[in-house]
This record gives C-alpha cells, structure tokens and sequence, in this order.
C-alpha cells in the first residue's frame, strides 16, 4: 500500500490503474469498523481502493471541536492497508488549501440550512461539498462510498454531485453500530464508561420511532414526541429530532413516502447523530 | 460535426476520442473572429475540440443585458463546423440548471469584488465560476481556451480551477481586434454607426496608457487619467479604469511589476470592457 500527500502524486499513483476501476473512500481517520465496511465495498467493486484521511479544518464549527477530534494515522494507515486499500490519500492542510485559497462551494435552501446546518452553522456544509469535490477532483474515482449515519451530508454531497455534473458514482452503506446498537462514530472514543452505557439511548430511541411507524403511527410530532422520551429519560441534551425527506431534507409532517428520522444529542462535552429510514409500506 | 444537447450526449460523443486530447472552447454563441481564433489555437493542439455554445443566465445582472444577448445558433453552428470545431454542445437552461439546482462555485475577495465584480454584482462572478466548473466537468477537456479580453473572468476561472484541482490546462488567447483596434466582442453589433466610430477611443485609452508607460511613467493615478481623458473625449460613459495585478486584481499603485490597465464603459445602452497587459521592463 502506498501512502502519498499530494494530489500530483496521488494522480501519480492513479495513473495506469483506472482500468478496474477507482474507488474513494473519504475518511477523517480514526478508523473504525465503520470505515473498514464502506472499504469492503470499494474493494469488491473496485480494482483500486483509494482511502483519504484528512481532518478538514473548514468544516469544523468548533475549534475544541478540531482540536479534540482524534488523530491516529499510524493506526489508521496500518488498518487500511490490512483492509485492502491501495493507495492512502493524507495530504496537508496546506496542500488542500495553499495560500490564497479563495474557491467555496456551497449548496443552498433547507437541505443546508436545516438540522446540522443549523446547529453547525452556514459554514459546515460549504467545508463539505468544498473538500468533497476536491477530493472528487484529485482521485476521479468511479464510485465513491460514503456511510449512511451521516445522512445530511450524504444528501448535500449527492446534491452537490448532480448539480455541478461531478463524474462519479455514489455508494451510501448501512451504518455499521456496536452489539447495543450505538452508530460507531470517531467521536465514541471521547465518551466516558458512563456516557456511553446512556448512549444506547440514541439508537433505542430511533428504535422507537420505527417500531412505532409498523404500529401505524404517521404524525411526525408523535413520533417525535416518542423519540425525545426516550433521549430524555436517558439524559441527554438533545439538539434536535425531526422528521424529514430523505433527499430535500425538508420537514415531514405525516409519513406517506420514505422519510428519515434524524437526531443530534450531546453526552457532556461529546455531540452524537444518528438516523433512520423510516419505510410505512413495511421494509 | 456533431451538435449535442445534452451532458450525457457530450460524454458519449467523447468516449473513445480521448487519446489526442479534447480542447474546450466556451462560448456563448454569437461567434466571431475572437471566438474563430480560440478555435484555432484548439485545433492545432487537440484530437478533438468541442466548443460549448450556452448563453448563462446566472451570470447576467440585467435581465435587458440577457434579453439583448445576440442569439444566433444556425449561424454559429456553421461557423463552429467551417473552423473545424467537432462537436458543439448547446445545452438548454434546463439541462445545465435542472429543477432543485441549489450549487454554487463561489471565489472571495479582492478579485471577485472589484471591477467587473463591483458593476455587475457578487452573483455575476459566482454565475460564471458555476457555469465554467461544470463546463469543464462535462467535456473533461484536457485544455480550455479562454480570450484575454475577458481578463478578471480568466483570473476568476484560474483561481477556481487551481482551487478546486480541475483537470484542466487554461490557455489565454490574445484579444482578437478589429482593424482600428477596436475588441471583437458579441455586443458590438448592438453598437450604432455613430457609436461604433466613438468605440475607438476604447483601444486608443489602453494604447496611450502603454505609450505612457514606455515612456517612463510608474504612477497608476497618472495613468489612469490619461486613459480617462481619451475615453471622455469620445464622450464615452466611464464605469472604471483600473490598474490591477493580472491574477488578483489587487490595486497597483505604482507600477514596478506584472500589471494589467482594465477598463469598462458605457456607448449608449452598451457596455464594453477591454484591458492591456503593462510591462515597465519593456515587452
């Protein structure tokens, strides 16, 4: 496996090896069983797996936040290269955005504005589709793959990806959870033992709502209602649950087609989402 | 040649003919000797060369500007074949800007809120940077050709694609000019007889602030006026002349490198723009 940190050698390495096709896997690090899956499915659909791994500063709206995400790239090279990835991508800072660095990419309405957008500010989703493309750019993979526990920015990547034309493929896998069911996240690692037995929370709450959708209920506010019972007996802060269009992000009000219920909490000093799809046909 | 309409038609046009190179040459139609110049420079480097032919309404800031756009397509794509262009590719609006678009490619600072940037409003240049990346995007073009004439435009595609790492060699062809001097330009049909004779005094600004030049001055505020006193003789409504960096379209003060004199002005209801490159050291 072949670590390079700038994008001229990065289409080095590509260079010659596109025939099989290319797969990225975008990651900030701090690898987990979560990125290992999304790299299976490069893998058996790619004849180069690609992984990135850099912690992109502009879409931090917290500089604790940057500070404190975790950064373990020793491990993490060591992980991909035993998951079968063939080439990492870590490149600086300074690399992706030298001097003068003046290009923002931003997508607009409520899919940007809306939940994460509005907890994280304006200026998260633009670092997103900004660095997304970039790395879009520098590896022009045939498919790239993407975990659906971040379902927002999944939305705004595939948004950004159809306006501007970007030729690729989008692959968004299950997200991948620990026995209890907790979405695994980077941040998990910043939980404390007590904080993490409530956590369980988050994905019994989503639980909830779905259990409560084959039951019959389709009001968005009860379900809602349903959701924060369970967060809020367990605890957390919760920063918002609703239920939205899967795509457009906009509001739900009664389930009739496919809809997402999404939720943002905090356990101390640590910030978790999570979602589901929500099926009222039965899945 | 061949005439597509859409991106898919375009990407299917050019599989296959990728080896010795595609040149991109956007236009948006009206062709003449300017654009037929781009061609050439296209031509005599690329396998293939398509040349876009796609009237942006994103990047106009007067709706009348957009009505008035010369709109000529037959004769365009007549042209576009005698010059040995290959495939034209004339997108409808709603091809290139589909229900739900919601991107935008925005470049900050001095060099989109100036000049051009100033008269014409933030959206002008966010219009044309949007439109070029996915330009680009489409056809993959392993050059593009852009005029000089257009020079704070170039600067804004440059910094775009060096921003985003687009693929793409940019070629700068020199402003192509009637025999007085006078730059081609698609909105010069709209000028009247008597106007069109006044237009002259648009060169001669620029050529008497490189004779000025030559002569030893340095100081911007010197050159400056000379070039507003040609251009107000002619009885030409000034909107700015301006002396720039050619890449960052900061101020110059006083001129000791690379600088550009850009200008725009009003004859009638048109607008025109125009610019030299000054080279103190002698060209």
């Amino acid at each position: 496996m072949k670590v390079v940190r700038s994008i001229a050698e990065l289409r080095a390495a590509l260079a010659g090896r596109r025939d099989d096709g290319v797969g990225l896997v975008p990651t900030m690090g701090a690898l987990h069983e979560g990125h290992l899956s999304l790299v299976r499915a490069a893998r058996a659909e790619s004849g180069t797996v690609v992984m990135s791994i850099f912690v992109n500063p502009t879409q931090f709206d917290e500089p604790t936040d940057l500070a404190a995400y975790p950064r373990t790239e020793e491990a993490d090279v060591a992980r991909a290269a035993e998951a079968g990835v063939d080439i990492v991508f870590a490149p600086t800072a300074a690399e992706m955005y030298p001097r003068g660095f003046a290009s923002t990419v931003s997508v607009s309405g409520v899919l940007t504005e809306s939940l994460e957008g509005a907890q994280r500010g304006r200026a998260h989703f633009d670092g997103v589709a900004t660095v997304v493309l970039k790395l879009l750019l520098a590896a022009l993979p045939d498919t790239a793959y993407f975990g659906a526990k971040d379902a927002q920015q999944v939305a705004v990547v595939r948004r950004m990806v159809a306006d501007l034309g970007v030729p690729v493929a989008l692959r968004v896998c299950p997200t991948s959870r620990d026995v209890d069911g907790l979405a695994r996240s980077s941040r998990n690692v910043r939980l404390s033992a007590e904080e993490r037995a409530r956590a369980v929370a988050v994905p019994r709450a989503l639980d909830a709502v779905t259990d409560a959708v084959a039951r019959g209920i389709r009001d968005s506010t009860v379900l809602v209602a349903i959701a924060r019972d369970v967060l809020e007996a367990a605890d957390t802060a919760v920063e918002y649950v609703a239920i939205v269009h899967p795509d457009s992000f906009e509001s739900v009000a009664m389930i009739e087609g496919p809809a997402l219920v999404a939720l943002a909490v905090r356990l101390g000093d640590t910030r978790l989402i999570d979602n589901a799809l929500l099926t009222p046909g039965g899945a």
